[in-house]
């Protein structure tokens, strides 16, 4: 079913069906479906000139932008797998994917170039392919001139099965592990978000969050129904909002952090907001202020909260927007810590260690199944042995279901702290954390206290060049945006924070080390 | 791609993610997806009871009510067929059909009973099973008694290319066929239909097209995301407002000439309509007055049209809401006769007489391809060679499509009459000449004329029992509803219309008659 489908044929089909209508929202001019494919196929013949072949790799370091959108695109279009890569790495960890991924190409945006200096980035310095214009002392060749000059390159004819896109998960502890996503992975995932989410022609996305994550195969959904693609270089609350008014953007796709500081940042009486007709969020519950405080300022928004993973091209359940109205209206906020329902064709299970299901209201593992779950990490038999064993994919997360079938994570109902009786959501004084300048990366978690019960303790990666901030200066600074109550108690500093092959942040591991 | 979903899995599925949903909303006691699904495996079991097996068929003759859908459903659940029969056939059709499909048994409401006494029925008298109470002087057992005492049947695993449903076409010019329709092909269609109006949870879908009709099939897209389905036995204007009403239906799918006839007789104003946010119509296009009355009477409604075959499970192009109000918004009311684009998965083309596509803005026959396309005709070798011919479905039906790919049918274009430089919209005056109790069914068509250009011609079948009412009556009847010149200048007394092995009114066949 469906299966004429693959990244490319979406594309081509958008383009047959949805001719002139917007495809890209972009200041320098928007682009047509027409005009969109056929510079993906331009596009794609570049790549092709550079040698690449179906079935090769190519890794892209740069920040969200129409031109990586492009490329992206153009792997797709040509058969070529695009390795989009976290630009934050340090450049052994980017020459480690490189290696890994055994790319023949690394196309970079120009300010990424000082990072070709390392000795790990070596090989990849004579096999550029630069976003912008060739900068000085480097060499290869310049991606918008030779777009000029190429002619559209017929699409490849990638079966279901094939790589669609290779995208790396974990990476601060362990080796970090390339995700291979099929093309009919993909597809399926973005049917089952345009169910979800009611995706329809007139939708404009805006990509906000970081293209290299799978959070950003959300876009596919629109892609499927003709919408639009819009793309703000990095996350700013004024950026934010000034691409939703400027774009009139109908949906997002967010994390709660990045909600919360857009609403304590960001600018409403100068941008308008009314467009946007759902706020997706994931990767943590938001408090029912928070909730509240989204609705007033996003007043014709529907709230959608939802769980997935890389592995699973991402999205798994989702708490639809109803769900959200009914646990505010019925005064039963918990469901608001619950992740909600598989989407369409996903079957879902709690089990024990051997593998059996559990009843309703027990923890155990979530494992999985779908046609948006991955084939498997590449080079990795054992690993895939492993996660896949009984027939479905094993999450690694905790984890149980209700009667109603609603899922809720461990991880994420922990994420709640009750001190001195009061709850206080995690993802509120994170956000305040990470507006102060000298803050890279931070998580919160609960610690036991014997006064409180429980006690807010921060722990956060500085941000490099910076001078490490004083507790004082931050607790001085939290101030400023929560309650006294919601202030970190303790803190710690460290060079990074502990996470899974997933990419997550393992608080459970920092619960127990600063529990003592 | 979702090829573990099946009709009867669907329902197991809502069971499972919306247990306390309404599944059912009827005034005799609304039922949750729990308890529907736990009725439809009884149901099951009481088929299974009598001596039916999977894969074997049983015809239904019942009005649309819950105990109809209860019992396709069940027939889903034991991998049973159902084969819903149109009750306004003549019992040697209704016979001929049982024969064809080599039905095992034969469910019927109590009021169809008269029809056993036909001797094309005799064979299936003692192969009965009652909707209600056993009538007096009937052989067979009575359903909702047998319900009682059943347990729960296991779900059968059918396969997804195994038979769902078997729905007969045609009938009235030649032998009516039977149009299988697999699991795969009524899920494709399913999705297919939820991805094109963003079906939700929390919608509430009116059946009030005839359950024997492919049409009725549109409910699946509500059982896929948990939605709740009500029914109403026949349509009445006022009998479906107050059925939208009572159950706060959001999503209704109808003819034009339902529209029209309900815009015309329903009660508004003690009627609260507020609740529905999707009006989807097929068949014939509307006249712009009447979509913008319709927009009037049902103000939170989108418009959206739709063009299907049973053969097609059964949608395949669909004219969305924005189009509707993009053609009201700029004048080019041209737009609103179009069928619109096809759906996800769905492969459309234009062709000659050899096969091969045409350009834009060319008439030639339209074929498809997709996941909902039939696999064929029961037992009829010949016709399915021809119909699938170059590995395409032909449809019959001839069009174009204009360079945004929107899709025009020549017999809906000419579905318009140009008379004194007047259009007049065909279902427009048909619906006016429904309301007359004398018309059991009519067509009207445009003829030439040499001093208005063309004129309005309608065909009518009698209403059996009735007075064949004259021509004059029929004309002042008409000066209720519509204008002067909208009313038919000619009119023809007909035992049946001229219909296709699809089931559509053949126009073109009345204009050559009665064009000389």
């Amino acid at each position: 079913m469906f299966s004429e489908l693959t990244m490319a044929s979406a594309l081509a089909r958008a383009a047959r069906l949805y001719p002139e209508h917007p495809a890209i929202l972009d200041t320098a001019g928007d682009l047509t479906w027409t005009e969109y494919v056929a510079r993906i196929a331009r596009a794609a013949s570049v790549l092709r000139s550079l040698g690449l072949e179906p079935g090769q790799r190519f890794g892209i370091l740069s920040h969200n932008s129409v031109t990586q959108a492009e490329l992206i695109n153009a792997g797709y279009w040509a058969g070529i797998v695009p390795v989009p890569i976290n630009y934050r790495l340090a450049p052994s960890e980017i020459g480690a994917i490189l290696n890994d991924a055994e790319c023949q190409l690394l196309t970079i945006e120009d300010r990424f170039a000082p990072v070709l200096a390392d000795p790990a980035l070596a090989p990849w310095r004579d096999r550029l392919l630069h976003c912008g214009a060739t900068p000085a002392g480097l060499a290869g060749p310049s991606y918008p001139s030779l777009r000029e000059g190429a002619t559209a390159l017929a699409m490849h004819p990638s079966a279901p099965d094939d790589d669609a896109i290779l995208l790396y998960t974990g990476g601060t502890t362990g080796r970090s592990k390339g995700v291979r996503l099929s093309h009919g992975n993909t597809i399926a995932n973005g049917i089952q978000i345009a169910l979800a989410i009611g995706a329809r022609t007139t939708d404009r996305f805006l990509h906000a969050l970081p293209m290299f994550h799978s959070a950003d195969l959300f876009g596919t959904a629109f892609t499927l129904v003709g919408g639009a693609h819009a793309y703000i270089e990095q996350f700013t609350p004024n950026g934010l909002l000034e691409a939703v008014a400027r774009h009139r953007i109908t949906v997002l796709s967010l994390g709660p952090t990045v909600v919360i500081m857009t609403l304590q940042g960001g600018d409403f009486a100068t941008h308008d907001v009314a467009s946007v007709r759902l706020l997706f969020y994931g990767s943590a519950p938001m408090a029912v202020e928070w909730i509240r405080r989204t609705m007033e300022r996003f007043p014709r928004a529907g709230l959608q909260q939802s769980y997935g993973l890389t592995e699973t091209s991402p999205i798994l359940t989702t708490l639809i927007p109803e769900q959200h109205l009914e646990a505010i209206a019925t005064g039963r906020h918990e469901l608001l810590r619950s992740v909600g329902r598989p989407v369409l064709g996903v079957e879902l299970r709690i089990v024990d260690d051997q593998g059996q299901p559990v009843p309703p209201n027990t923890i155990g593992e979530v494992v999985v199944r779908g046609p948006n779950v991955t084939k498997g990490y590449l080079g990795l038999p054992a690993l895939n042995a492993e996660v896949f064993r009984h027939g479905w994919f094993h999450t690694g997360d905790a984890g149980y279901l209700d009667e109603q079938h609603n899922l809720f994570l461990k991880d994420r109902i922990k994420d709640m702290i009750i001190t001195g009786g009061e709850n206080v959501y995690c993802t509120e004084v994170e956000a305040a954390l990470y507006r102060h300048p000298a803050v890279s990366e931070v998580a919160v978690v609960g610690v036991p206290d014997e006064r409180w019960g429980e006690a807010v303790f921060a722990v956060i990666v500085p941000a490099g060049g910076q001078p490490v901030p004083s507790e004082q200066e931050l607790i001085d600074h939290c101030r400023q945006h929560i309650g006294g109550y919601k202030i970190p108690r303790r803190m710690a500093f460290v060079e990074a924070l502990p996470k899974s092959a997933m990419g997550k942040i393992l608080k459970n591991e920092l619960r127990q080390t600063y529990g003592q």
